[in-house]
């Protein structure tokens, strides 16, 4: 069994399967790729058991074969090497040979066997409780760069450790929250033929939004799994098996203060307030007056302080009100790039909603942020 | 006591004064600042005992004091700010106030008298003991640059754990050595009129690598210490008190068989022999014949093995010899900016020689790598 291929084209193909091998793992067959060689077709897939990747090449071989073959250790070479052709051949005793120009290199591989099995979506015929939506990949990037940070890590609400994929009249509406804080973000030009809600977990993600650019995806639900095509990859993630919390109980609907402030002018000063915070609370005081709100911040532990106007334009009874200042600081990187927000507010001790005061076409944003007790 | 500094000449002098402030030491003293008013100069201090640095800085104010702020905390506020006024002022409480248009800052301070003493050379009026000698900034960085990485890190014997400073009749030599690997670099240009051997730190080496640039540098030694006055910085470290080992009887000289190849090819090669290279030796065999040489590891863990070939020009007997595949790469990592370079070997026991075929006018460049033994 033999066949050759390019080594930059073999490059781009494992680089964009290598996101999906654990880096650390009980299971040590995960570190693995599997190779697929079928009527010239070399397809390379890789799982942590909750996602797994898939991307195919064209090979000129005649014989099909499938076996595993020790990631890391084959994406370094393949990366270090020049542009050149290799060529694979296995050889009797489980190791494969790779030969360039100027190297040889040998490799062992195993038995596909010990391989865990690559869930797929829609190729077993049955297709009728297969849900499909396309959405751009930029505007699905958007929506998880948006949304990402908010997911929690506590394993106590698994729910909550991935974002909340519904699908309804609205549109396709993303959710993640941890408690403290909550981002709604909802395209409104997808338009779905059905209602449901779907819980992708945090890897699936973050791995995708690192292969994501402006070609479409084709998303594929089943009830357990969800599955992204991009042009030539396929992302398939179990789904997290957990009623996501009813998030819209959760948005206060009558908060009426608004404070309009510029938003990289308030997150300049967050940034500050920061290294004033002690560390244990990281707690920041607004004081909301009808033209700045002063911002301040008091590190007990090593008796500094910090104390900023920004100038704002707020329309309610005189507030002060106290956050997280890493919390804010979160929300402030992901909607800064906004020239203007909006906080809205009612008391010391309701969320706060803040939005963008421009909104985009087809696209509701809604940051949620849980204030903190001052008086503690 | 009050005074006037703008937030980015503050932002630029903090910058070069940081580096010398330890990240973790035992006395929390030494994570301050030395702040010194004196007649309208703020000079900045900082140090980790072993060096220090200091700038300064022209202000207006009528008073002179010393005082020692929280290094971090201050760079860290000063550089958040944008291009401002800060006003400072110290309040009765052990306070400084620090104003600027929109906001206002405390941090306490605390008094100069728990901060250690500062060396300074030539002071004292007693300048006969001084030896003084002038280098372009950038000729001090290159030789910093091609030697620091062979500096040993292992606290049996000190003065192997700094770099030599040689002046003599042939100019001023650098020599690093770990005892596996050594670099020796001669500037002939630096024209001493004393003979004297010094031992600077690691750490001096590394921080004055980060600060200097094409300007001159004045180098200032006494038995103890070496100052360096770049345009408005000083850094005086401590010599290391121990005599430098006899690196001249280390080298070879009747190294008579010369390989010549090309510096990135045989670099690009060992770092792929680096991925086959047992974890525990990193063993890599140079196998030498008059117009190649077959480069190969192997790595009996994982069962994976490679071997290249590299054209090369060899004048002397076939010879095996083998490396560690990472002091050889350290030693490429700064010498593979050269179009070709010589290996002069004469048997697989003795240290080789590494040279540039290019030398460079006033300056002699030499590293030195012991071979390891193939049959263990």
């Amino acid at each position: 069994m033999e066949f050759k291929v390019n080594s930059k084209e073999l490059e781009k193909l494992l680089g964009k399967i290598i996101p999906a091998v654990p880096t650390r793992t009980p299971m040590p067959i995960l570190e693995n790729f599997l190779f697929e060689v079928k009527d010239g077709l070399l397809t390379i897939y890789a799982t942590d058991l909750e996602i797994s990747l898939k991307s195919s090449l064209n090979i000129v071989t005649d014989e099909n074969v499938k076996l595993v073959v020790p990631a890391r250790l084959l994406n370094d070479i393949v990366r270090s090497l020049k542009d050149t052709t290799i060529h694979f051949k296995l050889t009797a005793n489980k190791k494969i040979n790779l030969t360039t120009d100027t190297g040889k290199y040998t490799i062992g591989y195993l038995d596909p066997e010990e391989f865990p099995e690559i869930p797929s979506i829609g190729t077993e015929g049955n297709t009728k409780d297969i849900n499909e939506v396309v959405i751009n990949g930029m505007e699905l990037k958007e929506a998880f760069d948006k949304c990402s940070f908010a997911m929690s890590k506590e394993e106590m609400r698994p729910a909550m450790m991935g974002t909340l994929f519904e699908f309804g009249e609205e549109g396709l509406r993303f959710v993640a929250t941890d408690g403290h804080r909550l981002v709604n973000i909802c395209k409104k030009n997808i338009k779905p033929n059905f209602n449901q809600q779907y819980v992708v977990p945090e890897r699936a993600v973050s791995v995708l939004s690192k292969v994501l650019d402006e070609k479409e995806v084709k998303m594929h639900l089943t009830k357990s799994y969800i599955s992204f095509k991009l042009n030539d990859i396929e992302l398939i993630s179990r789904l997290i098996a957990q009623k996501y919390p009813d998030y819209a109980s959760v948005i206060p609907l009558e908060n009426e203060f608004l404070m309009k402030v510029n938003a990289k002018e308030i997150h300049e000063s967050i940034k500050r307030m920061m290294l004033f915070s002690t560390s244990s609370t990281r707690r920041v005081k607004f004081s909301i007056k009808k033209e700045t709100v002063d911002i301040s911040a008091e590190d007990l532990d090593i008796g500094a302080s910090g104390e900023e106007k920004v100038p704002c334009n707020y329309n309610g009874d005189d507030l002060d009100i106290g956050f997280n200042s890493a919390y804010v600081n979160d929300i402030l990187n992901h909607i800064s790039s906004e020239e203007e927000i909006t906080f809205k507010l009612h008391s010391p001790t309701k969320a706060v909603i803040i939005e963008p005061v421009e909104k985009k076409e087809n696209q509701d944003l809604l940051m949620l942020l849980m204030p903190v007790r001052l008086n503690t």
